[in-house]
C-alpha cells in the first residue's frame, strides 16, 4: 500500500479539482478504463510537437469498481505506427529514452452526490510512470497500448496529422474574447452602431472578416469547458481538463508533474525563432495567457505561471523558452508582492527577475506609450483585473480608492491602458524585434467574461466593444506599417455565457412601480422592443470613428438576462458604481449566496437556479465564432473543433516537422 | 375630419398590432416624420422586383406632436435617379400610372405605458395615397420624396442593387429552422452524436457545410422579429414589422391594403417559370409558409393566406401566381372546416378548391409516399401544427386523444409524415414537374421555435435532429436524383431564443431533494458536467446512419435554460406526456399567469421575468447561422443582413431584370 502522506496529498489534489459546483464526477477524465494514457485516445499532434505521456493503472480500494487487487506495477507499454509493418515497440525503445522510475500514489473521488453528502469517498490506488520529452514526426495514425492486470489493454489511437512544412504567414495575431459568443457581439452591435428602418449605418470590425467559422469547445472529459482548458485546446490541439494548463490531467498530487503539450509559443519560439507578444486585461497569470508558457494541472498556481513567462519550464527537461518579447496586463500580486493579495514564486520579485533578462518594465499607460520598441517590455498595469472600458471611459470616479497601483504604493492605479493601447505597442515592439522570424499576438480581452460572470452586461458590452476597437485599430495599424498582408488575424473566444437580449425595458415605468409582478411590466418584446436608445442621445466621442454607445443609461434599456444565474435583483440599469456584486452570503454560510440587497435595489428577484453555492454565472456549451482574415483565412470557415485553431494557425506558420531536428 | 367609423376601426386595429407585452411605442414603424414614404429609406430592391408604394401625411390631433394641423392632402411625392441628369417626376409621370385617389383615415396609439395605464391614446389624422405594382429596373440609388405641410420634406434613398442577370443555380433549398441558434445546434449535437475524449466520433449534416454565415435579424423598426416581418426580409429583400406578411405596414385599418413587395417565389415563378415547394412542421398558414405568397399585415388572416397560396393576390393588380406545386403541412382548421378551430376564407372548402385546380390531396404518411410525382400536390397532415419528432418517434401514446385529423372526422392524426419524409416528396415532385424552370423549395422545421415558446427543450432539440436529418437525406436525395450539382442548398433560421446549456442535472438526486434550494444543489458546471448521457444507453433506432439520442431520459440530464421565461417551475427531466405548458392564468385575470403546478411537479420555482401576461418565451436578438452547399455558396459567408439571404437567393437564380419585359 502507498504512504499514507501521499494519500492525504492526493485527497487534498483531488478536493481542489472538484472545487465548484458538484454533480458528475468521474475517477479521472478521459480514463474510464482502469488502464490510462495521457495523450488519451482520439489525440490529434503537430508532427514534431513535444510530449509527455503518463500512463497510470488503477486499483480500486472500494466503491463500485473496487476489485481486490494491487496496481499492477509491470504494466507495460507499447507504440506501433499503424499502418506500418514495423512491430509495436516499448515506448522506451520507440523513443530511445530509459525507462521511468516506476511511480505510486493513492486518491480518492466521490461516485455520486449521494457519495458527496455521505462523504463517502472511493479510494484509488494507482501505479504510474512518465515518459518526458518525446515526439512523432511522421503523419498517420499510432497505436499506443497498456497491458496490465494479466493481459488487461487499454488502447489510446493517436493520429499525426498530415500538414505539410510550408509557411504561408509571417505572423498570426490571435483575439480572444473570453466568454464571448455571437450573442454578445449583436447585442454590442445593437448599442454601438446606428441602423435606420432596419439597416445598419456602420459595421463592426469583426463583421467585416471574410471567413467566418464556428468552434466547438467540448473539453476532454466534460462538455463545459473553463478557459484553462480550453486555452490548452487553442494553444496546443489537445484539448484537455478543467484547470489544467497546457497538460493533460493526471491523478497525482503534485499539480507540477502532469504530462505536457508542447504550446503554439513554444514551437514557434523554437523551430522559427519567433517572437511572442502576450496581452490581457486580466491579472497576467490568468489562464488564457498563462496557457501559453504553463504547464500545470493548476490555474490557481499563479506564482509559477508568472516564473514560467519568463523562465520556460524549469522542474522537468522542456523545450527552450526565452520569454516572450511583450507581457502585458494586470496582476502586480503575482508579480513581486504577495502581500497585495496574491503570491509570487518562491516570493522573488519580477519585476527585478524580467529587468535582470534585460527588460524594460513599464506601469501606466504615460510609461507604455513612451517605452522603446527595441526592448522586451513587461507592462503591468494594476493589481487584480485591470479596470473596464466602462469605468475608464465613462464613469470613472471608480477608478478611485481602488489602492491598486501597480507598484504596491496603495495609489490607485488610474491611468491604465485599454486593450487598444496595449496591443498597437505589442505590434510595435515585435514588429520592431522579430526580424524573419516573425511574430504571434495573443490579444485577451478578458473581462467580457469577468463580467458577464457578475451579470454586469453593460460592462462586459463595454469590453467586446473595445475589443473591436481594438481589432479595428490593429487592422489599420498592420496596413500602416506594411506587415499587414503577412499577417493572420483570428478573433475568436474560448467559450460562451448563456446571455442574449429579447426586448426594452422602460426603466422610468420599472422604477415607479412598487411590486415586483407589476415592475416585470416594464419590459417589452417583439414590436414593442423598439430601436436600440444607446445611440441616440449624448456626446461621448472615445475615438474618431469608433462606435461606442453615446449613453449608456437610457430610459429604454436592453432586455438581456444569461440562462442560469445566482439569486439577484435585476432593474436592467447600468451599475454606474463599479462591477456588479448579483449575490451575497448574509448567512455566515459562505456556500449559501442569496439576493444582494445593496444591488439594483429598484429591480425584481429572479431567483437563483445555480446551487446555492454559486454567487456568479456560469460558462455555456454553444459554439463559438471564428472571424478570419489574411494568409490562411480559407482554413478557417465552417464548423469544427477548438484544437483545430491550433492546427490551422500552425500551418499558416509552417511549424509541422516532419523529421527530427539535424536529420 | 375623418369619419368616425374609419377611427374606429383603425382603433382596433392599431390595439391588435400593438397586442403582446407593452414597452416601446411608436405611432408608425419607419416614420419618425410626420411624411411616411413605403418602402422607407434605405430600401433595397432587385431590379425588376414588383412593389407598391405607400405615401402617408400624420396630423396628430393630440398628445406631444400635436400641432393643430390637418393632415395635407395637397402633398407631392417624386422620384428620381440619384445619379443621373434627369430631373425629379412625379410617381405617376415617373411609372406611368395614373394618379391614385387620396385616402383617409386616422388612426391612435399609446406613446408609453404610463399612457397605455391612463387609457391616453395619441390620435393621428391621416392623408395618404398608394401607387401599386411599380417597379425599377436600373440599378444604383434613387432619392424619393415627399413634401407636405407648405414645404416640409420626408425623403427616402432606395437602392436597387447592380446584380446581374446571370442564372447560377437551377434550384434552390431553404431549410428555415425556425428560432434555431447556433447555442441549439450545439446542444443538439450533444445530445445525438457521440464524442470520444472531447473529439465528435460523427458530425452533424449541417456541420459538414463548406461556407457558414451570420445573418442578423433586425427588423424594420423594432430590434426583436416575430416569424413574420423576418420571413418577409428573407424572402423579399425588404424587412417590416410584426405580423407583417410580404407587405410594409401602413396606419390603415384596412388589413390587405398595405404596400406589397414581391417575394422570391413570386419572381422566380414569373421570370423562370420556376415551380414552388412550401413544406412546415406548422399549420401551413402560419407565417414562414404564409410569406411566400400572401401579402398582409396582419399574419392571422390565416384564411386569406390559404387562398393566397392557390390563388396570389386577387383584390388588387399583381404579380401573377398559378400556385405552388407542393404545399404540405399542417392547418386543416384553415383549409376547410372552420368548427376545426380556424377559419377558410370566405367559408370555402380548399381541399375542394385545390383539387379543382388539378392538385391530388393527400392527408397521411401513407398517401404521401403513394402520391404521383407528376401531380401538384396539397399535403394536409393535422388540425393545427403537425405533432413534434419526439411524439411521432418515442413518446407516442401522445399522438393519442388529439382529434386532429386533416379531414375533421375527429379522428386522430397517428399516421403524420415527418419534415424528411415530406421534404423528399417534395424533392420527387419539383424534379419531376419543374423541367428547365428549375424548382424553389422552403422546408421549415417550425416547431424548434413552438417547442423553444414552451420551455420544451428536448422537444425543441427533437426537432432541430429531425432538420438536421431532413438535410442529410435530402443531399443525399439530390445526390442519388442527379440534381445536387445544380442546387443550391441553404440552411438558416429566421431569429433566435436565448436558450443555452450550462452542464448536467443528476436528476435522481434532484427528485430526492425536499427544498427548492437542496434541489439546485443536482446542477453541474464545469468539471461536473461530465459527458453527455443521452447517447450511452437504449436502443432506439431511428433511421441507419442518422443520430438521435438513444436515451431522452437519463439520470444526468442538460442543464439548459432561456434567459427570458414566465414563471414556471423546472425538473430538467423530458415532458412523457407532450409538449409542456409551464405556466398557467390560475386566476381569472387572463394576463396574470404563474407556476403551472402540474407542470415538471418533481422541480423547483422559477420566476418570470417577463410581463406577468406572458405565459411562454420569446424571441431573441442574436444573429443566427447560415450554412450554404452549392453553386453560389461563396455569396453566403461571413456576417450580414436578412435581406441579404433574398439578394443571394436571387442573384444566384439569376432574378435581376435590368429592363422591363418585352424592352
Amino acid at each position: 500500500m502507498v504512504a499514507s502522506k501521499s494519500s492525504l496529498l492526493a485527497v487534498l489534489a483531488a478536493s481542489f479539482v472538484a472545487k465548484g459546483y458538484a454533480q458528475t464526477f468521474q475517477r479521472l477524465g478521459a480514463c474510464p478504463e482502469l488502464g490510462c494514457i495521457f495523450p488519451p485516445d482520439q489525440a490529434d499532434f503537430l508532427a514534431g510537437q513535444y510530449f509527455d505521456i503518463r500512463l497510470e493503472v488503477h486499483a480500486p480500494v472500494n466503491g463500485s469498481e473496487a476489485n481486490g487487487l494491487e496496481p499492477d506495477e509491470n504494466f507495460i507499454f507499447t507504440i506501433a505506427k499503424a499502418d506500418s509493418d514495423t512491430e509495436a515497440q516499448t515506448a522506451a525503445a520507440y523513443f530511445g529514452l530509459e525507462e521511468p522510475e516506476l511511480e505510486s500514489w493513492s486518491f480518492g473521488w466521490y461516485e455520486d452526490l449521494f457519495a458527496r453528502d455521505a462523504k463517502n469517498k472511493s479510494i484509488v490506488n494507482v501505479a504510474s510512470k512518465i515518459y518526458r520529452k518525446v515526439a512523432l514526426y511522421e503523419p498517420g495514425e499510432y497505436t499506443a497500448i497498456l497491458t496490465y492486470n494479466n493481459g488487461t489493454t487499454s488502447e489510446a489511437t493517436w493520429l499525426v496529422r498530415d500538414i505539410q512544412e510550408v509557411r504561408k504567414a509571417k505572423n498570426v495575431i490571435l483575439f480572444i474574447g473570453d466568454g464571448m459568443t455571437t450573442n454578445m457581439i449583436t447585442a454590442a452591435r445593437l448599442i454601438a452602431h446606428k441602423q435606420k428602418n432596419g439597416k445598419y449605418q456602420t459595421r463592426m470590425a469583426m463583421d467585416q472578416f471574410p471567413v467566418l467559422g464556428h468552434q466547438m469547445t467540448h473539453s476532454l472529459d466534460t462538455f463545459i469547458t473553463d478557459s484553462a482548458n480550453s486555452a490548452t485546446a487553442l494553444y496546443t490541439g489537445h484539448k484537455s481538463v478543467v484547470n489544467a494548463l497546457g497538460v493533460y490531467g493526471d491523478s497525482s498530487a503534485d499539480p507540477f508533474d502532469d504530462p505536457k503539450i508542447e504550446t503554439i509559443a513554444e514551437i514557434f519560439h523554437r523551430i522559427c525563432g519567433g517572437h511572442v507578444g502576450i496581452v490581457s486585461t486580466a491579472f497576467i497569470a490568468d489562464a488564457t495567457p498563462a496557457a501559453l508558457t504553463a504547464h500545470t494541472r493548476a490555474r490557481s498556481e499563479y506564482g509559477a505561471v508568472i516564473d514560467s513567462f519568463l523562465n520556460g519550464i524549469t522542474n522537468y527537461s522542456w523545450t527552450e523558452w526565452n520569454g516572450p518579447d511583450v507581457l502585458f496586463g494586470g496582476g502586480a500580486e503575482n508579480i513581486f508582492n504577495s502581500s497585495l493579495g496574491g503570491e509570487t514564486y518562491m516570493d522573488k520579485d519580477y519585476y527585478a527577475e524580467f529587468a535582470n533578462k534585460g527588460y524594460q518594465v513599464v506601469q501606466d499607460a504615460t510609461e507604455l506609450a513612451a517605452a522603446s520598441n527595441d526592448s522586451k517590455t513587461l507592462g503591468i498595469f494594476s493589481v487584480s483585473n485591470m479596470a473596464k472600458w466602462l469605468d475608464r471611459n465613462v464613469y470613472t470616479d471608480n477608478l478611485e480608492g481602488q489602492e491598486n497601483s501597480p507598484d504596491g504604493s496603495g495609489n490607485d492605479a488610474t491611468n491604465q491602458p485599454g486593450l487598444k493601447e496595449m496591443t498597437l505597442k505589442a505590434i510595435d515592439i515585435l514588429e520592431e524585434r522579430s526580424g524573419d522570424g516573425g511574430w504571434f499576438i495573443m490579444s485577451e480581452a478578458a473581462s467580457i467574461d469577468k463580467m458577464m460572470h457578475v451579470l454586469d452586461y453593460d460592462r462586459a458590452l463595454g469590453e467586446l466593444l473595445e475589443l473591436d476597437d481594438t481589432i479595428k485599430a490593429s487592422i489599420a495599424h498592420l496596413k500602416a506599417n506594411g506587415a499587414f498582408n503577412d499577417t493572420l488575424i483570428l478573433v475568436t473566444a474560448d467559450h460562451g455565457h448563456g446571455f442574449d437580449v429579447m426586448g426594452s425595458v422602460d426603466t422610468m415605468y420599472l422604477n415607479a412601480q412598487t411590486t415586483d409582478r407589476k415592475k416585470r411590466d416594464a419590459i417589452g418584446t417583439y414590436q414593442n422592443s423598439g430601436e436600440s436608445q444607446y445611440i441616440l442621445t449624448g456626446n461621448l466621442t472615445y475615438t474618431e470613428g469608433t462606435n461606442f454607445p453615446s449613453n449608456w443609461d437610457p430610459r429604454y434599456t436592453l432586455f438581456s438576462g444569461v440562462s442560469a444565474n445566482p439569486d439577484h435583483r435585476e432593474n436592467y440599469q447600468v451599475h454606474k458604481g463599479g462591477p456588479r456584486k448579483p449575490a451575497t452570503n448574509i448567512t455566515e454560510d459562505e456556500d449559501d449566496y442569496m439576493v444582494n440587497p445593496k444591488d439594483a435595489p429598484s429591480g425584481f428577484v429572479i431567483n437563483g437556479t445555480l446551487p446555492v453555492s454559486a454567487d456568479q454565472g456560469v460558462h455555456s456549451l454553444t459554439d463559438v465564432p471564428v472571424f478570419a482574415m489574411g494568409p490562411c483565412q480559407e482554413i478557417f470557415g465552417g464548423v469544427y473543433s477548438s484544437i483545430d485553431v491550433f492546427f490551422g494557425m500552425a500551418e499558416c506558420l509552417g511549424l509541422s516537422r516532419l523529421s527530427p531536428p539535424g536529420k
